[in-house]
């Protein structure tokens, strides 16, 4: 039996009506998916929006990962219920209320769950449940997303095997069919085999649901109306005379947003200790932006005095999209920005081999600092943001180790605890809960709030890129092969010149190079190819392997995972 | 503007958790889908079937169909309104009740939705709401489906990627992976390309949701741990040494369960006419058995005093498999046979061409009836029913064809009605629901309701479709050529020989000859091929071309769905 879900299995929830009153949501004006899940309709979250003052915005980042990862959603989690304990005692105590605190994360894919990293809802005494229907299909969001991608794949070859009146070219068929599952044979396929009646053969690829377009489209959408509009100008193919073919021309964007129209509205559920949690989109974190939806994180905001959201992998990557594309495109700026560390990641970078990761060894942690500090300066320096750093306690990590790390922070003059989060829930992320409202203070005095970008919209792709490279990749230089250069030329012609970018590489890096730790300088960064994502309103920007369609492992989870006859599912992590 | 999504739309709905109060089921006990959705548990249904008397059952199916369909499902809506209508006008007339109506019916794909056909959620007054939510992936069901399906798939690549251990032949799997779109494209593919990390190549095939196994099988299931049982026995592929490996071989089962356990519980909502209707689960009718779930159906009678539920296709597919395969599953037999008969249909197989069926003809109409007849024989000579015509009345029927159909039918002792629930709803079969109220007293003054079947589960299988051949297709005698016959006496071997037979074969014909209209008499069925489906519980007779992967029409329906800002949907039909 796993911790995660046996605690999980264990909580008493609220009805998730009771969760929305709390928030000033009325029953009525939920979705119920069940009793502990509900959507909330998007013109609700329009009146939240027009009639209150925004909560303040906390986005959770961290530092360069091991591959463990450093707990980042766990972290989101903790510092949730951290501040809504806060709250409770400030209010039990007859003291001014600091106010409560909302979530905004990503669903999680099934392919992990069935494979080896398991499910997404947090871990330990800082979850979001129920554990089971969060992770397994949930209200059917990402089904309906696969569904618009496929609808929109399927009319395309429909087009080719009716005439192909558009000309598209077989070859250059850009948009993938998707699948919530790790299914690695269908990577490479070939397709429309069997003669005349069986559609116009071609080479094709099948991604998990997380990584297609419509992912991105969906977690960027501010509305109903600008999901269709997104979904419309999505490139799907060219034609043989090398012209753009997108959604809107093969006739699929009106059924993809029929298909969509539900799975838009935000889903509400809770945390262990019934914080509101809304968990919403997923999508990858190299091709895409990595963060929940915008209307998610607009709907914490609108609804919670404090808004805790996440960004995939370390805060060059992760927090880097989320504030030069997310930002731009919700409307949004962090009042604070968390920084996940652990004691382990701090040694993996100041040299120690991952064997030995578990000993103690503050001189290797210290060493380590300077992958942290350098993430602290791009925020402090390239954002104008102020910085908190969580450390994101692990049982072998011993209180020397910790409290170094936190006296080396102070000397910085950056606020850092000791989070304790999945031993103890919200309890032991209160330092932490109160460092932020700390932050957010002196934010607010300094004026902050303004959003300061790393690289004009108006710059070309490869100034961006440049921009990016340097003030926070720490490279000397860019290198832009020229087949990369000649498609970004075609890009600009095709009228996309003005789009941000979005970077696919390591995350185990500030380089390009997943063994270069610390904080490496004076490398290059050299860029492998360029796609279009019109959609969303990106250019990915590849600089490493991608993986779009992962695979399982030899001793799948799924091996364990099953029902007991009461419907009891166990196995599940 | 479709009529039909226009009426459904202008519907006022009752809040589902009325619907089922007025069953006896709590709101509490409910598991909500938005407001006018709701999912009733197993043990709430199971609890019911223990402690109340069972609905009297009333099967819905049809006379041979011309290809536009005779209209069994808008039947099925209007019988269930009519009966609920004339209880209600006796109620109000002080008079004794005549008992509720619970429809049971079946999910709508999304491949017609988006294809040719248009929705599957009745039409005009007589439908189930809320109809776009209905059509367009409802509470997520058939995602479930094709999730664990394609999880199945993945996990037996995975398998030979990693060794192979099992020995599974790659030219030896069964299992095809599916998707709820008609996608042309797909039917013949290769999978597995691109060198050692991209899995084992292989041919493959996809194959809509609907044509799965997995969706015959949660159709079948009878409770969860049943579920579970059929899923692992489910064969998806054979060894070099040409033994069978099951869903259990590869490990899948169980979380095969896990993500179809929500989705087995029957999903509630309503007519225009708020009659309480369960809609859940939609095989094929060819290779599968083409009836809403099992569960769905013995809920409507552990719910209702009437249960009301269809069978695909004309009578001698959907209702011979529902009597000698469901009805064996379920544990469950029908008081009352409805058949839908048309002015259209007779004319058709009165040899009238397709081009002149609004032309009134009464003689070609009743040259015609020697195929509604023999439908009416078999059901009353092989299963021992009480059947009741419905002639489902279309703007272009005369009355003196309508009337000569009555008076013809009245002459044979059989109960006939015109029905008018698409235009009059409920109002517009209470007749039909007065002659089904008769039949049903009738069936029990005769002591009907002891199950008969068309074959002993003990014969051969040839000798059931030898059964099914010469007493419901007229035929005088099965070809089964030499290949068939192997792999019949395999599925001996492996210890399958009990199981029934599930004839795929066109149903415009009693023959296996589409062209043959009437009651064709004399003709031989030749069985081209048979495959096992060990989970659902059924040896497939394939005796015609099927097709498990439909494509798009060269003008989609697809093209007119649309979204307005505030999220009305339009164009679908």
């Amino acid at each position: 039996m796993s911790i995660d879900l046996e605690i999980a299995q264990a909580a008493s929830l609220k009805r998730i009506t009771e969760i929305a009153d709390a928030m000033g949501v009325r029953a009525d004006d939920l979705i119920p998916y069940g009793w502990t899940k509900a959507k909330v309709p998007l013109p609700v979250l329009e009146q939240a929006e027009q009639e209150r003052t925004p909560g303040r915005l906390v986005l959770v980042t961290a530092m360069s990962p091991t591959p463990a990862g450093e707990g980042k959603t766990t972290t989101s989690i903790g510092l949730a219920d951290g501040l809504n304990e806060r709250n409770r005692r400030r209010v039990a105590a007859g003291e001014p209320p600091t106010g409560q605190a909302v979530l905004a994360l990503r669903e999680p894919s099934l392919g992990p769950v069935f494979g080896m990293k398991g499910g997404a809802a947090g871990g330990g005494y800082a979850q979001v449940v129920p554990m089971e229907d969060i992770n397994l299909h949930f209200t059917g969001d990402f089904n309906a997303i696969a569904l618009a991608n496929n609808l929109a794949a399927t009319m395309l070859d429909n087009h080719m095997h009716h005439g192909n009146p558009l000309d598209i070219d077989p070859r250059r068929v850009h948009i993938n069919r998707v699948m919530d599952l790790n299914d690695r044979a269908l990577r490479n396929t070939t397709i429309g085999l069997g003669g005349v009646n069986g559609g116009v053969p071609r080479e094709d690829h099948f991604d998990i649901v997380v990584a297609s377009e419509v992912m991105a489209v969906f977690c960027l959408a501010t509305s109903l109306a600008d999901l269709r509009h997104r979904l419309s100008r999505i490139v799907v193919a060219h034609t043989r005379d090398r012209i753009p073919v997108t959604v809107e021309d093969i006739g699929a964007a009106g059924a993809m947003t029929a298909l969509l129209r539900d799975a838009l509205s935000p889903n509400l559920v809770q945390t262990l200790e019934h914080s509101p949690a809304f968990i919403h989109g997923g999508p990858f974190a190299n091709i895409a932006h990595g963060c929940n939806s915008a209307l998610a994180t607009r709907a914490a905001m609108a609804l919670g005095d404090w808004a805790i959201t996440e960004a995939g992998f370390g805060a060059d990557l992760g927090a880097e999209k989320f504030l030069d594309i997310k930002c731009r495109v919700a409307g949004i700026w962090p009042d604070v920005v968390c920084v996940v560390g652990t004691v382990r990641a701090l040694k993996y970078h100041g040299g120690v081999d991952k064997t030995d990761l578990e000993m103690e060894n503050v001189d290797a942690m210290l060493d380590g600092m300077v992958n942290l500090e350098h993430h602290l300066t791009v925020l402090q320096d390239v954002y104008g943001l102020t910085p908190v750093v969580s450390l994101n306690r692990f049982p072998s990590d011993t209180d020397a180790e910790i409290e170094a790390a936190i006296a080396h922070l102070a000397e910085l003059g950056v606020r850092a605890e000791s989070a304790e989060h999945w031993a103890k829930g919200g309890e032991g992320c209160l330092d932490l809960a109160d460092a932020v409202i700390a932050a957010a203070a002196e934010n607010e005095e300094r004026g902050g709030g303004n959003p300061r970008h790393a690289y004009d919209l108006a710059s070309s792709s490869v100034e961006k890129i440049e921009q990016i490279a340097t003030r926070i990749y720490r490279a000397s230089s860019v290198e832009v092969p020229p087949a990369v250069q000649k498609k970004l030329d075609r890009f600009v012609r095709e009228g996309y010149g003005d789009l941000p970018v979005c970077i696919a590489k390591t995350q185990y890096s500030l380089s390009s190079d997943p063994s270069l730790r610390g904080a490496p300088e004076g490398h290059v960064l050299t860029v492998r190819d360029v796609r279009l994502s019109a959609g969303a309103g990106f250019i990915v920007v590849i600089c490493g392997d991608i993986m779009t369609m992962p695979g399982l492992p030899k001793d799948p989870a799924a091996y364990r995972i099953d029902v007991a006859e009461d419907g009891t599912i166990s196995g599940l992590f």
